[in-house]
């Protein structure tokens, strides 16, 4: 059922996402709802989301695993590639459920908003802590996470509304060589 | 009623938006709204849409008439800080009404899809235009101008989620040089 939510809130948003149609999607059996999650909702929207917070740290250390190299660039493109091989070959559905729900909640639910400030908080500092391992500057590493993060739910947005990965593909090739310039040179090592 | 629209829609997205409340908002007689958009709520949400795009083509030429130099980075400083002082002034309470709605219809209804998409488009025409009248050459400031307004998306996401305008700070920190070094240098000109 938890996965059932997130796949619902980020095809269509934390409104329009109903408890019955959790249910039939999980295929769940009546009744397992008000046992798992009394809180309704809410409780199961927030179960949903802090996973995905999870599931977006470990992609982060799955892409660092598997990078031939150590450049900030393929960190990236890593990263970027797996939005866009699913939006390639799955569609355009389902974009970020962390951005759907903030869309939705930061306004008018507090606790939800809080929970997907945690989950956006894990998946940057994972990020920020691999562009570090990839050699930026620790500080500069936790300014240019933001603004790859910030970059990418931009660039899925646009993606869905145009069924397009174009705009992905330009934040790659535009930040991937703005992150390898903040790569400290062995000189710059005495001052960090 | 159209800006009541905008409001509700940028506060906490289309599916929680209701006519009732947009009325309300509004201080609309009763029945105009049958009287001014007799399709209902699509067109309403529509039409907002396509006024919030024409809003964000006029501030980019605002922001571009006001700058005391040509540099793309002030272009960006000055449009991020619209936003900052947004934020900062009047809280965090609306985002962006295009994305709200996108991440509420991208896949389930068509006819708003592409009224966002032509909003963003506009958009998108707008900045790369500005960025290209302060040097950088055409084709680079379309890509350049996807990147801004993705990443301009995201920080403002962040941005609520959190209370903090930090996000969109680090957007016109890192993004800034990025686009200044863009700028055709005088040998470049005989290529483009």
């Amino acid at each position: 059922m938890v996965r059932a939510t997130a796949e619902l809130v980020r095809t269509k948003g934390v409104s329009a996402t109903g408890l019955r149609e959790v249910v039939a999607v999980a295929k769940a059996p009546r009744g397992s709802l008000q046992h798992y999650f009394p809180d309704g909702k809410d409780q199961l929207v927030a179960e949903a989301l802090t996973w995905m917070g999870q599931v977006a740290v470990r992609r982060v250390e799955k892409v660092l695993a598997s990078l031939d190299d150590r450049r900030p660039s393929s960190l990236l493109a890593g990263t970027v590639e797996l939005w866009r091989s699913e939006f390639v070959s799955t569609g355009y559905g389902g974009g970020c459920p962390l951005l759907a729900a903030a869309a939705d909640v930061a306004a008018t639910d507090d606790e939800l908003r809080s929970v997907i400030g945690a989950a956006f908080d894990g998946w940057l500092r994972s990020f920020s802590a691999a562009l570090a391992h990839t050699g930026i500057p620790p500080q500069r590493a936790e300014s240019l996470a933001t603004v790859v993060i910030s970059a990418l739910e931009g660039a899925i947005v646009l993606a869905r509304i145009h069924r397009d990965v174009a705009p992905l593909e330009a934040i790659a090739r535009e930040l991937g060589p703005l992150l390898d310039s903040a790569v400290a040179s062995a000189g710059d090592a005495f001052e960090h």
